[in-house]
This record gives structure tokens, C-alpha cells and sequence, in this order.
């Protein structure tokens, strides 16, 4: 047997999120699944590195998988990319260390969100968007984005209550604005996220942008841990998983 | 009553194409003669420039419609934005000359068809390019489009016998290859295209870019006026009404 990494891109829309679910659901991880139990004939688990949500994109999501090792890197890619859909692509496939796993040695995972601002539609990628149609004071969102920065306990920013520890590490939130001022992307570094975190800091922070909320209620929540203070929960098709990184000595074969 | 000169892009993935028709039928036109007539009180006909087909694209299809002239055009602009769907939008809204007609005004259209050569997956934008996955012979394709450019009776790649005129003009067919040589785009541009005109055109072109094809046979196509003797109806979401050009003194209000 053979650990093999994927590096998986797929447009949400149309998936119940990542995670195989147990009543039925249309998931990546299980259409991915349903392909290399085919391959292999036997029935086959991957791991992926982040749970995405129902209608959250990945441009570089990673997962690992015990393979009989007779089956080439190449002959895995092109299996999977001919029977998976069209929406969901595999564009690497690497024989990796036994030892890997691909949620456990993760090190930085980066997402990035993005905003309409203005009225224009857009007819070819409002799938990728959250439309919220008002302008935004972004100088005061990145003013507040500091106080995220560095290592803090996220439970404030949290859907569900943490059993084990929801303390995270910001490494840095960038503000990016196209030359026409009509779509913010902010893209969130870090060691890893909570369930719901990105959305609901990006609600916050919106909210900050839109002169509805103090500056200071940030360390407010860090503080109080108290979800009920912070922001809204932002739609899931404005949120990509940009990709995510490994230190190189984990994954060596 | 003013003329108003409407310039609309839609994904035309969801549409069974532009025109309205006298069955159900999930059309363009009818989407937006349905916002048009709730917002007038009065049902309103519009008359678009080209009969896109169920799949087709476009980036600047044009059409005109007669409204009450107390309404302004960014009302109307506005207006259609809000009530229509996310993959149909309005981008601009002109009052022209109460004589002026989308379809027997136009002077140049401009169409573009996409094909993927390579094996990647476009997992964010597959909805809008023919899946070929072969490698084609471009200079050869090129060669051969040289017979189609001017002048010509192209019944011979229509897919219905034309009561009018089947002669139409090509100006320019332009390929246009990314730097990993995976996504080929040719644009066809012309006075006017006839029923499935470019989708048989290009099925032509291919069958001639994979060597399966000789170059003599568009000749034959054009001069025997034969629709079996030409290539093969590629699908419609390759395709893209990219634009519509007027005589400038038609349009003037």
C-alpha cells in the first residue's frame, strides 16, 4: 500500500460541503470516495485537510489515501478526473510518507472571501461571490483586522462550542479591492480555522465597514468568548480554500 | 413612447436560448419582456439582435424595445438588474432613434468558440467551453478558414434550407491559443450568421485541425450547397455572442 496526496479543486454549489455525511449527501469527499472504491474495488476512505461547508469552493484542498501501491500517480489523477464531474477536479496526485496525514500536518491553510460592493451582476461568476451590494469602509475593516492578528482563543467566532481548543493562530488578513472599487477579497493566513470562523469574521468585519459596529467590540469578543456578540454569518459561496501547506519534511517519501 | 437600446450578457447554461417561445419554454427574450412588462403595467415585446441557441452565451447581445419615455434609462437599467436573474444582466441602457431595430440594423456581429485540447479540468469555468480533449492542428484549421473568409452562399453549413438569402459576409476568423497551448478560441466576424452557422463551421474546422478532414472540402461545402458534405454540429456552451455593431447615424437619438 501506498499514501498518496491530492490536491483537489471543486466549485460547492452544487455539494452538501466536503465531509461524507451518514443519510445520504451529495459530498466531494464522497463523489471522490465513490471513484477510488471503484478504482481499487474495494471500499476506500480518504482524509481531507478541511471540512469546507455546503457551498464553499477549494482551489487547492489536500487529502491523503492508502492505495495499492501498484497504480502510478498518473494512472490515480486521470482515473479520478475522468469519473468525477465536471465541478470537481484532482490536479495533483504525490506518493507521500506513510506517516502523513492530511488534517494532522497541515501547518498554514489560507481562504479568501469575496465581497460585491457595487450594483454591477456578474452573469459569469455570481456563483463566487457574496453579494451584499453596499460600499465598505475598508481602512476600517484592515483597522480592526489587527486586532485578529497573532494567537487568540477564536470561541467567540465559533458556531458550535469547542471540545478541544479553540485557540488559533492569524498569521496575516489581507485586504485586496479591484481598480474599479466593486469586489473585496480578504484573505485569511493562518495554522487553522473553527467551524464557521471565517464566516463569521467576515460578518463582523463587514459590519465594522459598514459604520454598524464599534471597533472595539473585536477584543470585546475575544475576550467574552461570547459568540451572541460577534458579527452575522456571511453565505458560503463568497469562501474558497485557497490552499494549504505542509512543511516539506513530513510529506517526503 | 422612446426606443431604448438594451446591452445584455447571460449565461445561457439554465435557457432553452433567446427566443421567446409560443410553448413554456425558459427563454431570455421572455425573461426579460416578463420585467419589462410588470414595470410598465403593459405587455412589452422586445426584438433582439441575434437568435442565440439553449446554451449559448453572450457578452454584448443587443436588443430594442418601444417604453414610456418618462422612465430614464438607468431606471430602466436598474430596474431589469433587479427583477432578473443573477446569470442575466443589463449592462446598458440607450435611448436611440425611434426608427432603429436590433436585428435589421445591425452592421458586424462578433462571435467567440472555445475548445479545451487539453485533458485539465476547469472545474470555475467549464460551463463555458467545448470539451474536445484532442490536439488540433491550428495551422491547418487556420489554412482552411482562409476559403470561408468574404463573400459566399453558406447554405452548405446551415442547418435549416434558408427561404431568404443564405449569402452572408465573413470579415476575420481570428484563432487565439493560451500560452499552455490547452483552450483554442476562434472569432468569427461577420454581417450575419445563418442557423447553427458557426457550431457547423467549427465542427468543419476541427474534423479538418484532427486530419480527418482535407482542406479542399470547405470548397465543396460552399459550392455544392450541402449540408451532409460539411462537418459535424459542435455543442452550444462553447459558444459566445461576444458583440453587435451599428452605423453610429442609425442609433442617434
Amino acid at each position: 500500500m501506498g499514501n498518496y496526496k491530492l490536491t483537489i479543486q471543486y466549485d460547492g454549489t452544487r455539494y452538501s460541503g466536503w465531509q461524507r455525511l451518514k443519510t445520504t449527501g451529495n459530498t466531494i469527499q464522497g463523489k471522490i470516495e465513490d471513484v477510488l472504491s471503484r478504482m481499487s474495488g474495494e471500499p476506500i476512505l480518504i482524509t481531507g485537510a478541511s471540512r469546507t461547508d455546503a457551498g464553499v469552493h477549494a482551489l487547492g484542498q489536500v487529502a491523503n489515501v492508502h492505495l495499492p501501491s501498484d497504480i502510478s500517480e498518473a494512472q490515480i489523477r486521470d482515473y479520478l478526473n475522468q469519473y468525477l464531474p465536471e465541478d470537481i477536479a484532482v490536479i495533483q496526485v504525490e506518493r507521500v510518507a506513510d506517516s502523513f496525514h492530511a488534517r494532522y500536518h497541515s501547518s498554514v491553510k489560507t481562504y479568501e472571501y469575496s465581497v460585491v460592493m457595487d450594483q454591477r451582476k456578474y452573469v459569469f461568476d455570481h456563483r463566487y461571490h457574496y453579494k451584499l451590494r453596499k460600499t465598505l469602509d475598508i481602512e476600517r475593516m484592515q483597522e480592526a483586522a489587527r486586532g485578529l492578528l497573532g494567537q487568540h482563543d477564536f470561541q467567540g467566532f465559533c458556531s458550535t462550542k469547542m471540545k478541544k481548543s479553540s485557540v488559533r493562530m492569524i498569521h496575516e488578513i489581507i485586504f485586496e479591492v479591484d481598480e474599479h472599487k466593486s469586489i473585496l477579497r480578504v484573505t485569511f493566513v493562518g495554522d487553522g480555522f473553527l467551524y464557521h470562523m471565517i464566516r463569521i469574521l467576515m460578518g463582523t468585519l463587514i459590519e465594522i465597514g459598514l459604520g454598524q459596529r464599534e471597533l472595539e467590540s473585536i477584543e470585546d469578543i475575544l475576550f467574552s468568548k461570547d459568540r451572541s456578540k460577534a458579527g452575522y454569518l456571511v453565505p458560503p459561496e463568497g469562501l474558497c480554500l485557497k490552499g494549504i501547506d505542509y512543511l516539506r519534511t513530513i510529506i517526503t517519501f
